[in-house]
C-alpha cells in the first residue's frame, strides 16, 4: 500500500528546477552578492501565484468560516518568547567541524552518514541492519544519544572529513535589539501563532466574549537553519498561514462535522509507524469515532485542510496525514497531525495540524499576571488581587473612577494599606475576564507551510508533453495559476494591435490577470511559453478576428484543444472558466472548436 | 489658500482612538508585556481593511499596469545595504539623557522645545522671531548644526530636565546575524525597494530585455525609530508598497500621460516653501509643461497616486503634494514629491514619489563587478572583461559548454593564461547585458506607506451622527471596508435563524464579506455598532421577510436610508453595490423606500 502511493522516481528535479528559475517563480536571494543560503526571492510569476495562494487561504479559511484575522508584529520581545517556551527550547543540535567551524544540524549529519553507510558496498550486513533499525530514531534522540552516536560510528564532516565537536544547543530564532539604547533584546518571531495569543483578550471582547471562536494570521517567520538545503523546503524566512482555533476544552465537538464526516483521508497513525505498518484510508468520521482522530474539531480542520490543498493543485494520491510521536512533539503540543506531501525529497510536511490543548494561554497568563501587581507588591500581590477581584460592580466603579480622576486609589486589605496606580488596573480586568470563563480554552492549530506548499505543487504539476521531452509545462489550476489568460497576435500584423489593446482593457476590467505576449515567436512557440508560466488559457488574434462578427479563438492548456468565441462574449466567458463557474467541457459544447493555428507552428 | 485647505481643528483624536481600540481596528504589541512603542497589532477590523486597501492596490497598479511584483527576502546582507548607501547614511541624529540614558531624537527634540518656547508668555518677541525663522531650517540641520542649536537655547530632557549630550549618530536598522556561525551580518531591510533592485536583471530578462517596466513590491520594512510616536505615523515595522518604474533616461515621457494631464492636484513646490507662499492648484499636465514636475513619468504617478488615494478614501481637499527641498532629500533621491495628508498631527507624508534616478542600480553594478572575477583575478580583471565581451557568439557557446563539462576552462589574453571558474559567469552574463543597453536605466519610485494612509483615511472617515455626539462611525468607501454587509435578525425570534443562514451562505458564494449580529440589543443598537466598524450596507431580517414572497430591508450607512428587497436578489445587489458596479442611488430607484426599523430604536 505505501508502494502503491509511491510517485514514479524518476522525476527529474534539475528540469523542473530550470523552469522555475527561467520563468522566475523563484531563485535564490541576493545572488549578484554571491546568494545567502535558506533565503528565496519570488519574481512576478511565483509572486502571483503566492498572492493567488493566500488570496484562495482566505476565502476558504477566514471568509468561509468567519474567523477572525490580525496581523501582528514580527519583531517580538524576549519576555514574550521566554513565555512561550522559544528562548529555552526552540533549537537545534549542531555539531561544528573542529578545523574550519563549518556548522551542520546533527540529526541530519547523522541521517546523511548512515544513508551513505548503507549503500556502501564494503559495509557488514549486521551493521547496516543495525542502522536500519537506528533511522526513525533520529527525530527523538536526545543531545547525549546524538553525541554518542556520532562517536559510535566515528563520523565525520561530510566536507572535509575533519573530526566535529560534540552536539551544541543552537537557538534557531533571530535575535535583535529594539530601541535606541540596545537594552530591550528582541527577536524575529520564530512563528505567526504568538500573535494571536497575545491578543487572545482582545479577540473573545471582539467576538462579544463568546467561544468557540479562531484567530488566524497570514504573515511572515523566521529561522536561523543551521544548514538550509532542499530549496524552499527549508528556508530561513518563510511565509505561514496559520490558525489558532479556540474552544471549550470539554467541548471539541464542531458543528459542521457531518458535512465532512465520509471524507476519506489517507492517514499514517503512530501505531502503525511503530509497527512498520503502511499508512491507510479512513473516513474521517469513523477515524473520529474510534478515536484515532482525538476529537471532531481537529478532524474537522484535517477534513478542510485537505480539501483545501487538492482544490489548490496538490495531488490527492500524493498526500497523506501523519501523526507525530510522542517523542517529535513540538514543545507546545499534545498532539498532531501533519499533512505530508510526496516530493522528490521524500514526504514533506506542509501543514501541521496540532491541539496544542492550553499550553499557551496558560504561559502567557502566568507569566503576565506576575506583572505590575506583582511586581509592586511581592507576596501581597495575591492578597490584593483576591481582594480586588471580590469587589462588586458598585465598588470596581468607584475604584475606576477615583483611578481615572486622580491617577490612583488607596484600599485596605488586612488593616494594611496599598496605593494601586492606574497602569495596574488592566492586569486586574485580565484577571477577570479569566475569572468569568472559568477555564482556559483549548487550541487547536492549522499551520500551513506556504512556501512548502507551493513546492509541492510545483513538483505534482509538472508535466512534459507528450512525445516532446523538451516541451514542459505547469499546468497549475486557474484559481492559484499566475495569469489566468494570455492574449496573443498571430503574428506582427499590425492590424491586430487594436483587437489585443481592447481585449486587455476588458479583461482587466472583469478582474482577469492575463499577458500580452506580441514578441515575434511562432504562435506555438509562445503558446509553449505560455504554458511553462502555467497560464490555463490563450487567446489567439488571427485574420478572422479582423473580419465581422468579430471572434477569436481560446485554447485550453491541458488539452490545447480550441474554440473560436464572439469578442464580446470572450472576456466573461475566461472570467467564468478562471474562476471555475464553468467548465472547459462546458465552454467546448457551447462554441465551435477551431484546429488550425496550433497544427501550423 | 493653505487656510482654505486646513480642517477643522476641534478634532477630537482620542475620541476616534477609542472607537479604533475598542472596535480592535489597531492596538499596541504585546500589551498584555506592557507594550513596546512603535510596534502595533491590526486587529480583525484593521486586518480586513488593510488586506482590502493592498488588493486595491495591486489591482489599481500591478493589474492595470502589468507590473512585475517580486515579493523578496527580509533579512538582508551586509554588503547590499552597503552598495546601496544605508550603511553609512540611513541614519538620525540623537541625544541622549546624561543621567538617566534616555535617548531622544536630536531634531523632534529642538522642535518641540521651540514649539514651547513660542507660547512662553515670559519668552521675548526677539526670540520668537529668531525661533520661527529656524523652525523651518531643522529638518535640514547638520550634526554640527543641531549641537550648536541645543548648546544655545540650553536646552534639556523634556522628561527630567537633566542635561543632554550632543547628537549622536544612530544607525536606523535593525541588526541581526545569519546563519550558526554569526559571521555573516545583516539586517531587516528598512525598505522593500532594495528587493526589486537586487533582482533588476531578472525582472529585465523576464520582460524579454524590454524597458521601460516596473518592479513592485508589497511587504514589511523596519526602522529602528529613536522614540516613536504618533501613533502608526511613526512606528518601527511597517507595511510598504513600492513601485521602481525603470525607464531610459533619456526617455521619461509616458504614453498614458495625456489620460491624466487634466486632472488638478495641490502643489507645493520648493520655491513656493522657500518663498513662504502657500501650495497651488495645478493640471498635472500644465506642471510638467512648465518644467515644476521634472517628467511625464513623474508627473503621471503623481496622478496616479492622487486617484488612488481619493478612491481608497482619503479626502482630496486634504491631499497635496509637497516637494522636498535639496537639503531633505533622501541619499539616493534627485528629485521628490511626496504626497501628503492632513491630520490632527499635521500634514504627514504618506506616499513619496521620488525621482532616484540611476542611483541604486549604480551602486549595486559597481559593488557587483568588483565580485568573482575582480576578486580572482585583480588588476587583470578588467583585461578579462574585455577579452570575454569581445567574444562572438560562437566562442561564447563553446565557452559555455566547456564551463558546463569540466566547471572551468583556459582562456589567453595578451599570452597570459587564465583560468575561469564556473561560478564567474554569471558576472560576465549580467556585465554583456549592461553593455547591449549601454545604460543604467534610471528609475522613477512612487513609494506608499500604508500605515500612515490608512490613519489618514481614519481620520478622514471618521464622524458623529448629527444630533448624536455620542454615535461615532467610519464611513469607509465599500472598497476596503472591513465587512462589506452585516445581516441582522430584527429580534432572537427563531424562526428569523434559517433566513439569516441561508443570506450568509449565499453572500460568502458571491465573495461579499459580511457580520452575523443575531446579539440581543436592539435594531438601532446593533445598526450603530456595524456603522462603527464602518459596514456599509445592512441586511435586517423581519416579520415581513418570513412571508412570501420573501424579502429584507436594506440600509446604507451614510443615509441610512433603508429598501425592501426579494431576498433571491438581495446577493447580488449587495455584491455590485460593494463592487462599486451600482450606486446605492439606483438601488433607491429600482426598490420601494421602507422606513419602520430606524424609528422603532
Amino acid at each position: 500500500k505505501e508502494l502503491a502511493l509511491a510517485p514514479k522516481d524518476d522525476f527529474d528535479r534539475s528540469k523542473m528546477e530550470d523552469l522555475l528559475k527561467q520563468r522566475f517563480f523563484f531563485d535564490q536571494s541576493f545572488a549578484i552578492y554571491g546568494g545567502v543560503n535558506g533565503l528565496y526571492d519570488f519574481g512576478p510569476m511565483g509572486c502571483a501565484m503566492k498572492a493567488n495562494l493566500l488570496q484562495a487561504w482566505r476565502h476558504f479559511f477566514i471568509l468561509e468560516e468567519q474567523m477572525l484575522e490580525v496581523d501582528t508584529a514580527m519583531l517580538t520581545p524576549e519576555p514574550v518568547l521566554k513565555a512561550s517556551g522559544h528562548v529555552e527550547r526552540f533549537q537545534d543540535y549542531m555539531v561544528k567541524d573542529l578545523k574550519t567551524g563549518e556548522c551542520f544540524r546533527a540529526d541530519h549529519l547523522i541521517e546523511a552518514t548512515f544513508e551513505k553507510m548503507l549503500v556502501d558496498k564494503k559495509a557488514a550486513d549486521t551493521l547496516k541492519e543495525e542502522i536500519r533499525a537506528l533511522m526513525p530514531m533520529i527525530d527523538g534522540m536526545s543531545k547525549e544519544d546524538m553525541g554518542a552516536t556520532l562517536r559510535k560510528y566515528n563520523m565525520k564532516s561530510p566536507v572535509t572529513n575533519n573530526d566535529l565537536s560534540d552536539p551544541i544547543d543552537f537557538n534557531l530564532m533571530f535575535a535583535t535589539s529594539i530601541g535606541p539604547t540596545g537594552q530591550l533584546k528582541g527577536f524575529l518571531r520564530p512563528e505567526t501563532a504568538q500573535g494571536i495569543f497575545v491578543n487572545f483578550k482582545r479577540l473573545l471582547e471582539f467576538n462579544q466574549g463568546r467561544l468557540p471562536f479562531a484567530g488566524a494570521q497570514i504573515g511572515n517567520a523566521f529561522r536561523n537553519e543551521i544548514s538550509p538545503r532542499s530549496g524552499l523546503i527549508r528556508v530561513r524566512e518563510f511565509t505561514m498561514a496559520e490558525i489558532e482555533h479556540f474552544c471549550d476544552p470539554d467541548k471539541k465537538d464542531h458543528p459542521k462535522f457531518a458535512s465532512v464526516a465520509d471524507l476519506e483521508l489517507t492517514l499514517y497513525s503512530g501505531c502503525n509507524q511503530m509497527d512498520g505498518k503502511p499508512p491507510e484510508k479512513w473516513k474521517i468520521g469513523q477515524a473520529v469515532k474510534e478515536k484515532l482522530v482525538a476529537n471532531e474539531t481537529l478532524g474537522y480542520f484535517m477534513a478542510r485542510i485537505y480539501m483545501f490543498m487538492v482544490k489548490v493543485g496538490v495531488d490527492p494520491k500524493r498526500l497523506r496525514f501523519r501523526q507525530h510521536l510522542s517523542n517529535e512533539m513540538a514543545h507546545y503540543a499534545c498532539d498532531c497531525w501533519d499533512a505530508e506531501c510526496k516530493t522528490s525529497y521524500g514526504w514533506i510536511e506542509c501543514v501541521g495540524c496540532a491541539d496544542r490543548s492550553c499550553y499557551d494561554l496558560t504561559q502567557h497568563t502566568k507569566t503576565t499576571n506576575k506583572g505590575a501587581l506583582g511586581k509592586a507588591f511581592k507576596q501581597d500581590a495575591k492578597l490584593i488581587t483576591e481582594h480586588l477581584s471580590s469587589l462588586d460592580a458598585e465598588a470596581v466603579s468607584q475604584l475606576e473612577q477615583s483611578l481615572s480622576d486622580k491617577g490612583e486609589t488607596e484600599i485596605a486589605v488586612n488593616s494594611k494599606n496599598f496605593t494601586i496606580k492606574k497602569e495596574m488596573i488592566q492586569v486586574k480586568r485580565y484577571q477577570k475576564t479569566m475569572h468569568v470563563e472559568e477555564f482556559v480554552p483549548s487550541v487547536i492549530e492549522p499551520s500551513f507551510g506556504i512556501g512548502r506548499i507551493m513546492y509541492a505543487i510545483f513538483e505534482h504539476n509538472f508535466k512534459t508533453r507528450e512525445g516532446d521531452e523538451q516541451r514542459t509545462y505547469l499546468s497549475l489550476p486557474p484559481i492559484i495559476a499566475p495569469y489566468k489568460c494570455s492574449v496573443l497576435p498571430l503574428s506582427q500584423n499590425a492590424e491586430f494591435a487594436p483587437f489585443v489593446k481592447k481585449l486587455s482593457a476588458e479583461l482587466t476590467q472583469c478582474d482577469v490577470s492575463h499577458k500580452v505576449d506580441d514578441s515575434s515567436g511562432s504562435i506555438g512557440r509562445r503558446y509553449a511559453r505560455t504554458d511553462q508560466i502555467a497560464i490555463p488559457y490563450g487567446i489567439t488574434v488571427d485574420f478572422d478576428t479582423l473580419k465581422a462578427p468579430h471572434s477569436a479563438t481560446l485554447r485550453e492548456r491541458e488539452t490545447m484543444k480550441q474554440i473560436r468565441v464572439p469578442l464580446d462574449e470572450l472576456p466573461a466567458v475566461v472570467r467564468d472558466l478562471a474562476q471555475g463557474r464553468r467548465s472547459w467541457d462546458d465552454a467546448l459544447k457551447s462554441y465551435p472548436l477551431f484546429e488550425q493555428q496550433e497544427a501550423s507552428k
